[in-house]
C-alpha cells in the first residue's frame, strides 16, 4: 500500500472519486450508531443486574457496625463500601469518602470548594486574580469543562506515551504559583488508553510546587477496566509515593463504579491524606446530610469485597475486547501504511484514540455522522474544544456491538481516506 | 396551677428542693434518647421496604419514553419521577428537574452556583462586597450553616404565626440590594410547624427586590407531612402567585422524598421558572452526567402516582401522631399555667417548638443531656447558633417510640421546672 502523500495529484483525484462513490453507497445503508461516548453497552449493563436483587424487602439493613443505612448518618459511606472502594483505589479505608453516584459530581465540588474556601486554609481561588490548570492533551472533555465554568485558565501539556511531559508539568508547577491543578487519568487514559509510567508517577510525587494549595486531581476512572488477561498496565500508588515524598497532601484520588455496575446508579470515592479528607468532610457536612447508604450497601453485599469486582471486571472485559479489535482490525487492515492516521491500542478503559492528518479531524467528524455515524466532536479532547492541530478524535467502541461497530468502523476508514485525500489536494493548489 | 412568676422566694426553694430530687430520680433511670434530629423512626422505615421490591433483576429498566435508567442520560430525571415530584410540589413537570438523594445538597448548589456564576447573568455573588440572606427566627440550622459558609449576613426576621414579618421582609427585600435571598420553610415550618398564610404567600410574590438577582428559597420539606386527617394545612401555590405578580423568576421550590421514603435513598428535586431551570441546568451539566435514575425508577413505580405517595402519607401520619401527642399530652399535663414556656401544636412536620422563659434553653438543654435526653442544641434554630433570648428549644418526637416520648417529655418539663425556679430565684437576688 502506498502512502497517500506519494500519489500525484491524478491518482488522488482518481481516489478521491471512488471514494466519494463508496461514501454515497455507505450513506445509503442508513446507519445510525453513536460511538460518541463512553457508555457501557446493554450487555455489559446486564451483568450487574443480580445486584438489583441483593436488597430486597427481606434484608437486613444494618451495616457490619450496626448502623442502618435507610436513615440519616455515615456521612463519609458506611464501613463496607469504604472498604470497597478503598480497595479499588489502593488506598487504606480511612483515606476515603464515598460520596454519591457520580466521580465527576466530586471533582466539581473540589474545584467549587476550593474557589470558595481555599485549600486547607489558603485563599480562595476566587480571590486570586489569576488560576490555572494543566490540562494534559489529548484528555477528558468533562475535566476541562469544570476548569472552564470556573473560569480557569487551561495550558496544554502534551500526554505521550508514558504520560504527561514532565519536564512541562516540572517548569510551570513548580516555578508559576496560579497554578493550582492538573487533570490526571492515569491508568488506560481518556482518550489514549496510556498509563503513567512509573518514572512520571514518582516525578508527579517528587514535584516542589510554587503553590502550596497546588493539587494533582488523579482521575483513576479506569483502574480495574482492563482488556485483557495477559496484558494489564499497572500504575504506581500515587498517594504512597507522594508520602514518601514529602507531599503527602498533594493528590486527590478519584474513582467510581459509574463503568463496574450502573452509569449514574454507581458509587463513587475520594481519596486523599487525611488531612485533606478533614477539610473535605469540613465542607461536605454543609453541603448534605449524607449520601445513598442504601445503595452503598447493595453494592458492598453483591461484590463482597475487592476480588468479586476483579471478577466481574473479567465479564466485562470479555464484552468489550472484540468492539475493540473490530475497531483495532478495521483500522489497521484500511490504514495501515497509508500515512493518514495513528491510533492507539489501548490493553483497558473505554477509548481509542486516532490522530488524523492535521486539519481534518473535524471533517471526519462531520462525514461520519453525514453518513449516520456520530463521534465525540473534534476538538473536545482539547480544553476550550480547541486541538489546535484539528487532528484528534475520540472512538468510544463500548456502546454498539461489536458487528456494529466493525460497520461503523468500516465508514470510519472510508471518511478518513476521503477527507485526507480532500487535504492533500487542497495542499497540491 | 399558679404560675412561677407568682411563687414567692420561699416557696421557690422549696419546689426547687423538690425538683431537684426529681432529677436525681430521673438520672437513675439511665434514660438515652434522642430526640435531636428528625430521623424517621424504624416503624417508618419499615413503610417503605416494599419499595425495594420494586426493581429487580427482572425488571424493565426502560422508562416509560422508552430510556434505559441503568445507563447514562436523562439529566434532568426520568419523566415519570418528574412528574411525581412535580405533582409533590403542586407544579408543572417542565419546571422539576429531579436531582440525587438530597434537596438539601440542591440548596447547597444553588447558593454555590450564585456565588460563582450569579443568577441568570448577574453579578456572582463571590464578587460582591456583601451579600445578605433574610432568616425566619427559629429556622433550620442546615440552611442557615450553607449561608454561613459562604460568608453571606443572616439577617433574623421573627417567624410569626402565619409567616415572616413581612412588613421586615418587605422592607429588607424591596430596599437593600444586597438581600439575594430568604430562606422559607412555608409549610409546617421547622421548628414551629405553622404554615404561611395565604396573605403572606402573596405578599412574597408581589415583593419588588431591589436585587435582579433575590431569590425566595422556598423549601418546601413537608409539603405533604400532615399528621391528621381533618386538620390539613395547605398553602397557595408561590410558582403561580409570581407567576401572577410579574416575577415568575423569583422562588426556586425544593422538595424530597427523605421523609417520605429513605433518609439518604430518596429523591430530591427542585422547581422553578423555565428560565431559571435553564440556567441551573446549564451548570448542572458540568457538575455530572445525571443523578441515580434506578433509584427514580424505582419511586415512580413505586408510588404509581401522587395519589399511591399520599395514601403512603397517612401510614407515616398514623406512627408519629402518638409521637407528637405523647409530647403535647406531656407539655399541657406538666406545664399548662405555669408561665414558664409555650409551646406549637403542628399539623404537620416534624417538630414541636418550645419556648421557654428567656435565658433558660441552654440551661434546659443540658440538664436533659445530663439525664440522657439530647435535644438539638439550644440556639440551632437560629443563624450562628445565637438564640439572642436563649429561649427555644426545638423538639424532634419522630425517632423515639411514643412510649419513649412519653419518658423523654417527663424529664423535659421536670428539666423546664428546675431551670426556670432557678432563673426565677437569681432574678429575686
Amino acid at each position: 500500500m502506498k502512502a497517500y502523500q506519494e500519489l500525484s495529484k491524478e491518482e488522488l483525484l482518481s481516489l478521491k472519486n471512488q471514494l466519494e462513490k463508496e461514501f454515497e453507497d455507505a450513506k445509503g445503508k442508513g446507519l445510525k450508531l453513536d460511538m460518541s461516548r463512553g457508555k457501557p453497552g446493554v450487555s455489559q449493563l446486564a451483568l450487574s443486574m443480580p445486584m438489583l436483587d441483593v436488597i430486597s424487602s427481606a434484608s437486613d439493613m444494618r451495616t457490619v457496625l450496626g448502623n442502618d443505612t435507610r436513615n440519616y448518618g455515615d456521612l463519609d459511606g458506611i464501613g463496607e463500601c469504604r472498604r470497597l472502594m478503598a480497595n479499588m483505589m489502593s488506598v487504606n479505608k480511612d483515606n476515603v469518602v464515598v460520596c454519591g453516584n457520580s466521580s465527576l459530581n466530586i471533582m466539581y465540588d473540589t474545584v467549587s470548594r476550593s474557589m470558595i474556601k481555599g485549600v486547607n486554609g489558603s485563599t480562595p481561588w476566587s480571590k486570586l486574580d489569576k488560576v490555572k490548570f494543566l490540562c494534559p492533551v489529548p484528555g477528558y472533555d468533562r475535566h476541562f469543562r469544570i476548569t472552564e465554568y470556573f473560569g480557569i485558565e487551561m495550558i496544554n501539556v502534551p500526554l505521550n506515551d508514558d504520560g504527561p511531559d514532565m519536564d512541562m508539568v516540572e517548569k510551570y508547577v513548580n516555578n508559576d504559583p496560579a497554578v493550582k491543578g492538573i487533570w490526571c487519568v492515569p491508568k488506560y487514559s481518556n482518550p489514549t488508553g496510556i498509563s503513567y509510567s512509573d518514572e512520571v508517577v514518582k516525578r508527579f510525587a517528587n514535584l516542589k510546587p510554587a503553590a502550596e494549595d497546588f493539587r494533582i486531581f488523579w482521575d483513576n476512572a479506569y483502574c480495574i477496566h482492563h482488556l485483557y488477561e495477559d496484558r494489564q498496565d499497572e500504575i504506581l500508588n500515587i498517594l504512597e509515593e507522594c508520602e514518601k515524598a514529602g507531599n503527602p497532601d498533594m493528590v486527590y484520588i478519584f474513582a467510581s463504579t459509574s463503568k463496574v455496575t450502573f452509569p449514574g446508579s454507581g458509587v463513587s470515592a475520594i481519596a486523599s491524606s487525611l488531612k485533606n479528607i478533614d477539610f473535605i468532610e469540613s465542607q461536605m457536612t454543609v453541603q448534605t446530610i449524607g449520601h445513598d447508604k442504601i445503595n452503598q450497601l447493595r453494592h458492598a453485599r453483591y461484590f463482597k469485597g475487592i476480588e468479586g469486582m476483579k471478577e466481574h471486571m473479567k465479564k466485562h472485559a470479555d464484552l468489550m475486547r472484540p468492539k475493540f479489535e473490530a475497531v483495532e482490525n478495521g483500522l489497521e487492515k484500511e490504514l495501515a501504511g497509508l500515512g493518514i492516521g495513528t491510533w492507539t491500542k489501548p490493553n483497558g478503559g473505554y477509548f481509542i484514540s486516532f490522530d488524523a492528518m492535521e486539519g481534518c479531524a473535524k471533517a471526519i467528524v462531520a462525514k461520519c455522522k453525514e453518513a449516520g455515524v456520530v463521534l465525540t466532536g473534534a476538538g473536545a479532547t482539547y480544553p476550550y474544544g480547541k486541538d489546535p492541530k484539528d487532528s484528534n478524535i475520540r472512538i468510544a467502541p463500548s456502546f454498539p456491538t461489536p458487528e456494529e461497530m466493525a460497520q461503523a468502523t468500516d465508514l470510519f476508514v472510508l471518511c478518513v481516506k476521503l477527507v485526507s485525500v480532500e487535504k492533500l489536494l487542497e495542499r497540491m493548489q
